[in-house]
């Protein structure tokens, strides 16, 4: 069925009017399988099944024009049918959307969804239970305590008894879940910050008193958080929101595989002890959002320990890798970290909006305890007295769904099967005279650009003057761009774009095309027609919007300052 | 169809193994409507039928023994069938779920669901758009503005030129969708304090260098946030959040209808002054969680504009009031809030999982903007760049249904109709001679108790003894939650409970029942029906669990201090 299909025409029907009775009847169960509303619940299902056979952005609107059907704020006084709401839907949003489970989407982090998950998620909504008190939930809340504690099991791999003891224990809380991996590293820090300028004997803690008097009362003249320069830009955001200031994060050098400079590391926490600042947390990057690197957790760990500071990892894209024997010994080390992010909407293939963080310590949760008369009472079993979040839906359900459909080994062929493509592709751009990769793979990322002869050629006879290394770096930085707007704007593949340092030309920082390979569907022969697709883009491009000119003026530049003895063409 | 039902059974099958190709099949679109995975839809879609018309809580298991089948922590090896996962789920949480959209379900904010949202939930479901970059979003951001600039237009009500300028702006926004009312009002007074301690010529701002530097840096000796004690908990789990403290809330009297203390509030914000410490906010209450009160918000944007305080207004219960011609001057003086939450999870029906805040300023969020290399670079189009949370998914396409398919019109109807239906049960409660209302109904909600014949008249004699009054009312509040309790594992109809001030008896703190009629199922005789279930349970619990005998007790000593004259029967 196209992309643009129409409904099937309803029986005619005069204008939708509010009164009590229709108003009564939206809320109203419909009948029989044979209802309006059933019948359009399956054309839905018949036309989402044509999107999901089409091209990556159904629609070619440039945004300022499909803005344009968006800019109504008015809210129309009479109803509008269901019907009609849903060919707008059809018309100016679905087929207006991107298609990001696509085998070709490879350029971010929402990935293919297992189709199980469309039939449980109607279990969701319609229960549309709220997980924030007991009262509301039920059985959602032991089962969101049991992925939290299912995916702790994962990270910490503690024994049994440890999991008797605290999966259920409703006092306390081995982790929670929340609607994605910012809110999950804010939680992480904002307890990192209440444990460790926690009550004592003359000050009542910085959750009640406040973050500049719990800097006084411990003496420190600052506090900060230690991550490199690869770490997530929520990061920043968190220490923002909890008071430290994004300044206060400092983002330290990383070494040629893209991983924490350990020695600046050591060198930064020495001498914040002797200013007596607090580190209030070092945090392990596993699995980065742009280059995929993993930073050494083992290390870190034991420099965490060394100086006193909270081990935070964020995991929200490399966690998963713990599900395959052949590569989780990369995240060696993360079983001491005291908290952990993990992103449920990523490699575990749930539904967006949902990711959680886990804590070592069983009771580092209640150091953010809230209470309330009417709800979340001490000594409830609302798990709404830990989290950040008030309200929240039950997602739990699909995430335990996935953990129990795929199952670990499920996971591990998953995991496996991306890094193994990512070394692929590694492979052919090695090979191929007209790509350079930029950062090797990690995990199952990897990123690289559109080098033309000319430009290669150029580079390597420049490559002692960072000057002009830099001004070709720039030209083709452009050339990058404009590849991938092309590439997005003609809708049939996404890679994304980021800026990186180029570990083979001095360091300089240039703009690569990104790629993330998490989508089974994604094969070795697509990933051969991108690179083609690319290839023609760049060919064309390279001479008509005047890359080539520009190449060769720094050509005429670099002979002329005796850097080249070659001739350009 | 019975909430235990089985599925049908399925063709008997090996065990399910994974392997490359059963994981690539978990990700590839079943062909036909006739697959496993459609049937499995179908009769998912049926059992639920069955759930949505059972009784409110479908088993009577406890919470502790229904934590037992949710213990296991491990994550299995091999997969396990679709099939046997759905009907786990339909046993063990389905059945055992918290049937929220029962007419009878009236003691939370959590009510019945509009019936078009299951088919068009399962469009958001499918399409798995990431809405913090347009990458991954396309329609659903312009869609989102839309929805922002919608209720914005609701709550401010700004002309036809502003909604041009503002609405589809991509460098700044009028608002922010959330997971829900608490992200919404840590976001609003996170930019509260962004713009209050912003940066000026010798200081770059709170959100670079954090709080304890930006109170230095203006001078203040601290910063509070004042909010009637009928503010929302979230208040101070915010102000824990982001540096300012609990203790930093300062929670202010109320009058008799549960209002701010003006009187107090003005006193405060003199003394705040004089003592050098800012007032982040004054945050209005429009609609209080356990009362339904609303403060008088016109005095309170008054107050704020002459002490130079940010005017928030928690409205993430009372908002869609706006909606009713009748009653929306109960919220005069919203529209010149700073910014205001809204929820729309609760009275615009949407699934759990959606709420607001909305800024009169359109550039107010451009104090809390943030940027990376990747993501919501400087001048994209991507929404990301002024929200707290990260990914997110496509809620505001349900925000959008419902505003649209229900309409102004339907909205007020339903308003209107919960309205209505409060005052119509504080009748009901007035008029007998077992039950005391406690609280007036403001906007949908009231609160009340249960008062044996004996109870009313001891509370009657001894009403000048403030001593013996408290110690009445102590056995009331233990039999209040007797019977509370009673009804929720009854399981037939639900109210919760709180604590608060009876002005009656010297503003003594007494526990009540809560409701809230914000679901139009629930008709007037369904009410006769909850109140005489409760006088069932009342007149039982009252003999059978000594609150009889305890209140003979204390008329035995009554008597003694010569308080009361009559005689104990």
């Amino acid at each position: 069925m196209a992309k643009n299909s129409k409904l099937a025409p309803l029986p005619q029907r005069k204008k939708a009017v509010a009164s009590l009775e229709t108003m009564r009847k939206v809320f109203t169960l419909p009948e029989s399988e044979s209802s309006t509303l059933s019948q359009l619940d399956r054309e839905i299902s018949e036309n989402l099944r044509g999107f999901l056979q089409e091209r990556i952005v159904s629609g070619d609107i440039a945004p300022a024009n499909l803005e344009q059907a968006f800019m109504d704020t008015t809210i129309p006084d009479d109803p509008m049918w269901v019907a009609e709401q849903t060919q707008f839907l059809l018309d100016k949003v679905v087929a207006q959307s991107v298609h990001t489970a696509s085998p070709r989407f490879i350029g971010h982090m929402t990935s293919a969804l297992p189709h199980f998950m469309l039939p449980l998620a109607k279990i969701m909504i319609a229960l549309n239970q709220n997980v924030v008190k007991i009262e509301t939930s039920k059985a959602f809340t032991p089962l969101e305590r049991q992925v939290i504690g299912m995916l702790h099991r994962l990270v910490y791999g503690c024994d049994d008894p440890f999991y008797q003891t605290w999966t259920q224990n409703f006092n306390h809380s081995l982790g929670v879940l929340c609607s994605g991996g910012t809110i999950a590293n804010i939680t992480g820090l904002w307890v990192a910050r209440n444990q460790k300028l926690g009550p004592k004997p003359d000050f009542a803690g910085v959750a009640e008193e406040g973050y500049a008097k719990a800097l006084a009362a411990y003496g420190y003249r600052d506090a900060v958080v230690l991550v490199s320069k690869r770490g997530h830009y929520s990061i920043r955001k968190a220490c923002d929101a909890i008071g430290l200031g994004r300044r206060q994060v400092l983002k330290l050098p990383i070494d040629h595989h893209h991983r924490i400079d350990l020695g600046v590391l050591e060198k930064t926490l020495k001498t914040m002890a002797q200013e007596k600042t607090l580190v209030l947390a070092i945090i392990g990057v596993a699995g980065a959002t742009e280059t995929g690197s993993v930073d050494p957790l083992d290390t870190l760990a034991d420099l965490a320990q060394e100086y006193g500071a909270a081990f935070h990892v964020d995991a929200a894209w490399g966690g998963p890798t713990l599900f395959s024997t052949k590569h989780r010994g990369l995240l060696k080390g993360i079983e001491r970290a005291d908290s952990v992010v993990i992103d449920a909407h990523k490699q575990l293939y749930v539904p967006m909006g949902v990711g959680m963080v886990l804590f070592k310590d069983p009771q580092a949760l209640d150091s953010v305890e809230h209470h309330a008369q009417y709800i979340i009472r001490q000594g409830s079993r609302d798990i709404g007295k830990h989290t950040l979040e008030g309200s929240r839906n039950g997602m739990a359900m699909l995430v335990h769904s996935a953990l129990r459909i795929i199952g670990r080994r499920g996971y591990e062929i998953l995991i496996d099967l991306g890094i193994g493509k990512a070394a692929h592709f590694a492979k052919m751009i090695r090979g191929d005279g007209e790509f350079e990769l930029i950062t090797e793979p990690e995990l199952n990322l990897l990123t690289y650009r559109f080098v033309p002869e000319k430009a290669r050629q150029l580079l390597r006879e420049v490559h002692d003057s960072k000057e002009l290394t830099s001004k070709c770096n720039d030209i083709l930085s452009d050339l990058t761009e404009s590849i991938q707007k092309r590439q997005r704007q003609e809708g049939k593949s996404f890679v994304s774009r980021t800026r990186l340092e180029a570990k083979a030309h001095h360091s300089q920082e240039v703009s690569v095309f990104r790629v993330v390979l998490a989508n089974p569907l994604t094969t070795n022969p697509i990933l051969g027609e991108i690179l083609e697709e690319q290839r023609a883009y760049g060919r064309e491009i390279f001479v008509s919007e005047g890359f080539e000119k520009a190449l060769e003026g720094l050509y005429r530049t670099a002979r002329a300052m005796g850097e080249t003895g070659s001739e350009a063409t």
